[in-house]
């Protein structure tokens, strides 16, 4: 089969033919039909530091997919061959504190597909049949293969109720334009997005924000604390982990307010005012990885179900899988939202 | 009156002869019986740069209170004359969104009392009725005067429930013990402690701790991994405010695991883990300022009527009013936790 | 001033002329410009067991208002005259631990007016100043005058998040009618109501339901069933105190599904199925009285500030305070959703 | 081997010679050393009309269980032959959205083992790998068997926090009576129980109930308010399923309270208080069910490691297997709490 392969410990990736895996007694082969492509993609395709030390070569990478089922495992009951499904790319070990408690997305033993192990940007997948997620008809196969930065979203939002309240997101790529439109469908009472880049904090607009900001603006400070009647926001929701970000949200949010933070930054961060910003404050910090199995899925899939507008205007290409370096160039030039690339 | 009063913008504290205050009309004079020295209290006899910035001289020190009413303003009501009542220092505004939804605790407006208003090291203080806090007869004085301390502690372990779950308390002072105390008393299943100071360290094992260590124990972490099953503390309540000690706190908590913050670092926090430590281990962040008024004040009082014997043994002195020097000298010496001065 | 009034122990109600009431120390003299009638006024009107047992006339009724501050009392500050305000009517005592703890919904010593003591059905009402709601410009009066039932909806609403869940609303009147508004606002996936009154039916609809019922629809169980995957609504909002309706909502609810029950039943309820409709499918039921006070308030606020139309539209008729028989036939005939009295 | 079966549809158990059960792929086969008594399994012998409608003999039963792995199902790995282990009884479909969001105890295909399949009165069991559950060696046998019964007590206490509350026990069985123990040890304010049964009220006081009365008690509404400041207690433990208690427990549960309701009534309750003792009184209700899988689990154990002594003086006979009809007179008589019968 055709697959898209870190093929050495250098830049770039290239597509390949390997072999059509075999799937283990517990697992399902899926026909790959459409897979998105996510910042850590980037980070991997630029070998960054990051890649280096987590990366193994050879590698099919990627980790967003929908497909159809093709081959199963001989342990596997109550899946169909043809049937539709995505997959959460965490593999969890299923044996630990975590997953016997309902916390399998904070395994410490986890693998990811196209990180630890082979990916989905490729003809075949397999997987688990535990991580299968069926897709019901109503989802269109560019929505459903991007299940995993939505869920992403999905997990942020839904960690403190939003309705009624301000919400600060800083940081409109992908993943917190999802979130401004899954803030919007749950009700928030005002969103304020504060984003570099020109073309996301337009696409922030769209996503329905209330107020786009660039971290730039002389004012920033004054126009969001007016906005909030001068209290602040009262959910910041951090999707950038970039270490001004970050400082900022923290500094802006409201008395008692609660921060949801998703956002990586690549270093530790200094400077951080634990006393003023965080102690006195009485906030809360709920720290976001993953998505919540399967929790996160269902509201996810909830979502895709009632409100497929805003997603479909995040996914702005769906390319020919042969066209990745397209994708590539245009996540690297800032150009694109969301790119799914189609197999099939 | 005698009063001890911060007279200049210097160390030292002295006790002078100032008129006694006349209640305004929503406030009740308390005449003191007795009255805790607090850390605070020890910053300010310092003078050191928080004091210099914050006190403004001349200021009647001491905000930890027992006593009995003694006159009341024209407006007061359903409050008797020689009542024993300990009383919030934290005079909160009362209007704000803060005040107005059960969080007068971070009202942004809060003016507390030995800090930006005259305090209880005298023999009288006047102050908001509403802020009173009555005293059952079953709580002798020496143990009501602390209340607002143990507040503290009450506010942060029962920010999570910690039933049946491994606790590390960094900071022994008067605070982390009584919350030592506290989450022994609510059912932690192990609490471990690290903690420099030698005699602190022997006090967190007579308060409940089952492990004691120091911060500069070899193996710290791994007798602490070892305790927990390898997985970390489920919870920490961070009482000392040293970035160091948050830093480690934070690595050790378990995936999932939530933090509560009370420690005030003098300055910013440098090199803090954001994405290892908080953001993969999807931890919940609880900040912790001041006591919920009021519910912190029932659960305090529910406390010291059932388990006065561990408050007991932390109020390690209690001295004649006069004899503060010697207090604020055994504070200074490490060789004190908690030090009553009785008025009385 | 023109009142009101509930003149003698007998069905209907008279405008009179009455004295206008002199503030107290801490109270606000409120010259009402409109108000709403409530359910509870129809009750009275009629003159029912239950208003037999509560009122004790005479007594000037009405509860939902707004104003404009007329005159302070003499203690009163921070208030203006001319401001524009509502006011919560349920005067709590201020004193207890419900009060003190951010419960004083539940005081168990709280004051109705309209009920308890005089309301709001007048020129003039006088009201503790705690309890006053200032309003922004930006809320017009037929709106603001019904900060008390549409709050009673969010409370209900806002107890348990809605956000993605399926929502199964039993009893669409005005404050069940509110309350749909508030959950497809809040993000609701899909909104069911059970409503035997076709108008109220119509209106439920149009307030955003997905899905309409009568409880006389011989297939009732499937449909909704059908509709929640087999599974049930993931939440209820119980709105009609209706025996049936409990029974009915409670049976549908999902297992580990959660109840938010505002309806008041006349009677005690027989033959609840409490262990296999409430024990063994893990439920929670969280019963809601009154407003938070005031957090429901704030909340209440910014839905009125961002969605006025869907509130605009359940006002279905607006008439000036003489023609109060008028609005009491339209209730009696269930020809009206939420009608406003106009004063000035 | 030997087992204790239901051999045909009348009162009573026998001990039969049956054949080893056979592991299927997934399950492991447990030597069976020692099985607690559920009042299901009274329910059971006595062949009463839950029992009639539920159970299709023959049947072996029993649910409570700790033994050593015997063998394998072929597709089974991380347990050791030899391993001493107890295990959930409810055998989940895993599939459903239950299963899937950490939620299986509501599961709706659950399978109970001595219920709906064969159980652990038996030299052998097979059951699911999944439901495994390693028992540490500071455990030992009597008390590690009965996991699954201190579980559910642990399920329901765990439902709301009561570290400083008042709480109110309905029902000493031999759960209520756990319910107490780990409710004492969670550092509730105070436990009041009410219990017919003069032993089982002698165990409550054992167990660290700090009153104990009998529903027959002239004044006891007056007494448990007396206890709680007039207000009632804060958090109800609903353990008896009898329609009295849970309508007393209703009844004095403070306004706002939470009451934990997991006692089963054989039939629907009539004249339930539904306005009057739960809407207006805006308390919350949380029906248990089983035990979390694994949450209850963890804490459990833990609890277990802390606190063997009450467990074990609650674990008032252990008798050899053969003798299982005199476990089932002493419960029959009421002159047990908890029995356990040793099979090696």
């Amino acid at each position: 089969m055709k697959a898209l392969v870190k093929e050495k410990s250098a830049k770039g990736l290239v597509i390949k033919d390997v072999p059509v895996p075999e799937p283990g007694d517990d697992e399902v082969l899926i026909r790959i039909r459409a897979a998105g492509i996510c910042g850590t993609d980037v980070h991997i395709y630029d070998w960054d530091e990051w890649s280096q030390n987590r990366i193994h070569p050879p590698l099919i990478t990627g980790h967003e997919l929908v497909g159809e089922v093709a081959a199963l495992g001989k342990s596997v009951h109550g899946i169909d061959i043809g049937q539709r499904v995505s997959a959460e790319g965490h593999i969890a070990c299923g044996q630990c504190e975590f997953c016997r408690t309902g916390q399998a997305h904070i395994c410490r033993d986890v693998e990811i597909i196209g990180v630890d192990r082979n990916g989905c940007f490729a003809e075949y997948l397999s997987i688990d049949a535990g991580n299968l997620w069926p897709v019901p008809d109503a989802i269109p196969d560019h929505i459903a293969s991007i299940f995993d930065p939505v869920g992403n979203a999905m997990h942020t939002v839904m960690a403190e109720p939003v309705a009624g309240k301000s919400v600060l997101v800083t940081g409109a790529g992908a993943i917190g334009l999802f979130a401004v439109a899954i803030a919007r469908s749950a009700g928030a009472s005002g969103i304020v997005v504060i984003e570099p880049n020109d073309y996301r904090r337009e696409s922030a607009r769209n996503a329905g924000a209330d107020i786009v900001l660039s971290p730039s603006d002389d004012n920033l400070d004054e126009i969001i604390l007016d906005y909030t009647y001068g209290l602040g926001p009262q959910v910041l929701l951090e999707m950038s982990g970039h270490p001004g970000a970050i400082k900022t949200g923290l500094h802006l949010l409201r008395n008692g307010g609660c921060a949801c933070v998703l956002g990586i930054p690549s270093k530790p961060i200094d400077n951080l005012e634990w006393a003023k910003d965080i102690v006195f404050k009485g906030i809360t910090i709920k720290a976001i990885n993953g998505r919540r199995m399967y929790d996160t899925w269902f509201q996810t899939q909830n979502f895709m179900l009632r409100e497929q507008e805003p997603i479909n205007n995040l996914i702005t290409h769906r390319l020919p899988f042969e066209q990745f370096e397209r994708g590539f160039d245009l996540l690297h030039n800032g150009d694109a939202i969301k790119i799914v690339l189609e197999m099939m």
